[in-house]
């Protein structure tokens, strides 16, 4: 850790350009180590870096030096490391450590971290680690897994600090003292208050307790801002909850309200950002994805998406072959028709993101969804009458007809409003039918305004022009 | 707060389905006692709220609402409503508060709160704040001002706990209780421990403080982890650091390494929150956003993408008016040659939103970059060849022509592995020169993938077929 700060501290203006990257020198002087099977210096050049970025490294190196690295780094591998692995390597990983390693590895983490990277498993490694777990261990995962994939009941860490109702802070902090180490949670903020029933009333900070008389009631010293999370709970709603409301920890309750656990803001942190992922892959039409994938892997992921966009731009093909009569005789029109078709598309896009955003911000609720419908087909009208104005200048400069100028303009104009409409209402819908808007919205919002791009344009043309 | 407990205790079932948001009822009801003018009631009615909700509230509620409501409020009108405010609408709120009203919120507030409400606001507002902020808190805002914006200058709090590092536990316990509490801050986790140049050392966690004997050195307790952050890092840098290190608290430093403030998880998780807004509507092609903006100013926020988007389209269209002499004779061209221009953009899009996210959490570097720009091409490739393969038999199927089925099956080929190469080259290229490839790769790879897909297509027609 000493190394760290010194580096740090000696040159903090060098690192600004690629703060917290692990340099590719560092890398290749690593994987040297790893070449010439130089295990004491290869443990020295690993020592001062932190889980998250050794994880990082295995990441970003290919199997072969990986196998070749975990192999000779032994007995060091750290727990830790494998709660920061991408799941995407970590059955890889996993199955490459020496069931001894595993099994000390899995010791030094909290609950909450055994069974973050237990669930990811697949079966044959999900198998060797629970042979490497103890009997206590095994109990935890065992129930975690009770509860559903993704809820607040698999995220929470099992070790609390509660105290009842009826306690001083001197009582308080003489259990504080008197617990042995290992029942305490790894780093902990507050004590949560509870009832008889052992459901909780309120946090008292760990900073207000201290700097409190001995005498003082718990109770007098509770926080305002006090959330309490049903273990059924959605973990991506917990995740705004933290954010929304600035916790640093939420007590979660059984189906009766009892106190069971406790969410810390850090893995609610890393929540909000798995979402985040997911949100920004998904309305690109990638599915769960990582630069660790394999090209299998990968040309699996992005080919449903693909195959779905196939069917749109057939769908959009067809529409363009009914006026196959317009489009033999005037060429203009195959030249101009993907420039409508495009705008539409993009518009359209713009809108979707903004409702997709907002419905996941909690931002675009009952309350003003015909307000922000009405504001996105008014934006399309805007954009759409300048851009219409300007493509049937260009229209008629570069085609030399008014006619066709026109045609173009109104295209546009129908097009653009069509996506404002389009980009905002498909993705409300969807929610409201329980689909997730960023992964289904762009197809749907894209074959709209295809669809209709080519439609108007092609029809306008045909009616006008022949 | 005793309401909110007793509601999310009552129905723990019922706020599955919309958790955390603001039911239409509550809020018809809310805009019934503006409507009546039931000061009384209104107040009663959002008592039990948290500021972030009554911000939310604001945000969804329209101009002429929002103004009766703010007024009808008055001074009950709580500063940490102000913090969590969309900056579309803060300038509108504090221009509608009266400067008392404002004076009294801004003295609740720690001092980066003031900052971060303070800097996004227009001239006028600034002035109307600047005014209402006592000598202590103005100093405090002009110099957080003299630090770049977004850098962790900004983001900190100057409100810092530290403690020499020869003093022992009792010493910081004694300290801390002796200190007025308007000296800390509102939420403290750590105490700093600095040497004499006030350069941090380490932190040690209330709990392990609370836990351990009075004579224990300090030195003793710190800290694993354990980061410094440099006043002129970048907030997106800090919040990385947080999400990756598992920091709840960091301390910041000077040029000279000494200890100037501290950052806590909360508001490097709002930075995480909105760097992924950022880089989400970027990518869509929308700049700043929010469902509150206005029609004229989310137009104008909309225009300049388009604007790009339509020099593109016609770029694309130029590659087509080349072609004229294959459309006119085969009018098919016209309409399949969407298909690839489209199948193209996807796969490109797909490539680019894999590399922009991993380039925002630094899993795209030095040390990997050749092979993922191997794998997403080899990706276009494989994908390219199935729909290759579908599109072939589609083209003979419906056109009768085998040879119009291989040149739109080879053209597919073709425009997928560029869709590959472009969409992972272009966002590595823009980030080595300085651009954020959120912003910009769309608008280039989608070119590039029309560009290529016209030209594949219509040129290999015109070899072929005429």
């Amino acid at each position: 850790m000493s190394d760290q700060v010194a580096e740090t501290d000696a040159n903090p203006e060098t690192d600004e350009a690629e703060a917290y990257v692990l340099g590719k020198r560092d890398v290749a002087a690593i994987l040297y180590t790893v070449e010439i099977e130089d295990r004491e210096k290869l443990i020295e050049l690993m020592e001062p870096l932190h889980a998250a970025d050794i994880a990082d490294l295995l990441e970003q190196i290919n199997t072969f030096d990986r196998a070749r690295l975990i192999r000779l780094y032994g007995h060091e591998f750290d727990g830790e490391i494998l709660s920061e692995l991408d799941e995407g390597i970590r059955d890889e990983v996993v199955s490459l450590l020496a069931p001894k390693v595993l099994q000390e590895a899995m010791r030094e983490l909290d609950s909450d971290d055994v069974v973050d990277i237990f669930e990811d498993l697949e079966d044959a490694q999900q198998a060797t680690m629970l042979g490497a777990l103890d009997d206590v261990d095994r109990a935890v995962v065992e129930q975690a897994l009770s509860y559903p994939e993704y809820s607040a009941g698999r995220l929470m860490q099992r070790e609390v600090v509660m105290a009842p109702q009826h306690w001083t802070v001197g009582a308080a902090i003489d259990h504080l003292r008197a617990t042995p180490e290992a029942e305490l949670p790894d780093q902990f903020y507050h004590i949560i208050v509870v009832d008889p029933r052992l459901h909780p009333v309120g946090n008292v900070t760990l900073g207000k307790l201290m700097r409190s008389k001995r005498d003082t009631l718990l109770t007098a010293l509770m926080e305002d801002s006090f959330q309490i999370i049903p273990a059924t709970r959605d973990e991506g709603d917990v995740a705004y909850a933290f954010n929304q409301y600035h916790l640093i920890s939420a007590p979660v309750v059984d189906e009766d309200g009892r106190l069971i656990g406790v969410i810390t803001i850090d893995d609610a942190m890393a929540v909000l950002d798995e979402e985040h992922e997911e949100d920004i892959l998904r309305l690109a039409g990638v599915g769960e994805s990582s630069l660790s994938d394999r090209v299998i892997e990968t040309t699996k992921q992005r080919l449903p998406w693909l195959a779905v966009n196939l069917l749109t731009a057939i769908a959009a093909s067809m529409v363009i072959s009914q006026f196959e009569v317009a489009l033999a005789q005037i060429v203009a029109l195959a030249v101009l028709m993907p420039i409508v078709a495009s705008m539409g598309g993009n518009a359209g896009t713009q809108s979707l993101t903004v409702a997709v955003r907002a419905l996941a911000t909690k931002d675009l609720t009952g309350s003003n969804v015909w307000r922000v419908i009405r504001r996105e087909c008014l934006v399309g009208l805007i954009n759409g009458t300048i851009f219409a104005v300007i493509m049937g200048i260009v229209g008629i400069i570069w085609f030399g007809s008014p006619a066709l100028g026109g045609v173009i303009a109104v295209a546009m104009v129908i097009n653009m409003v069509i996506a404002g409409l389009a980009g905002t209402g498909i993705p409300i819908l969807l929610e409201r039918v329980g689909v997730d808007p960023a992964l289904a919205s762009g197809a749907f919002v894209t074959t709209v305004t295809d669809v209709v791009g080519f439609f108007a344009f092609l029809g306008l043309a045909a009616a006008v022009l022949l």
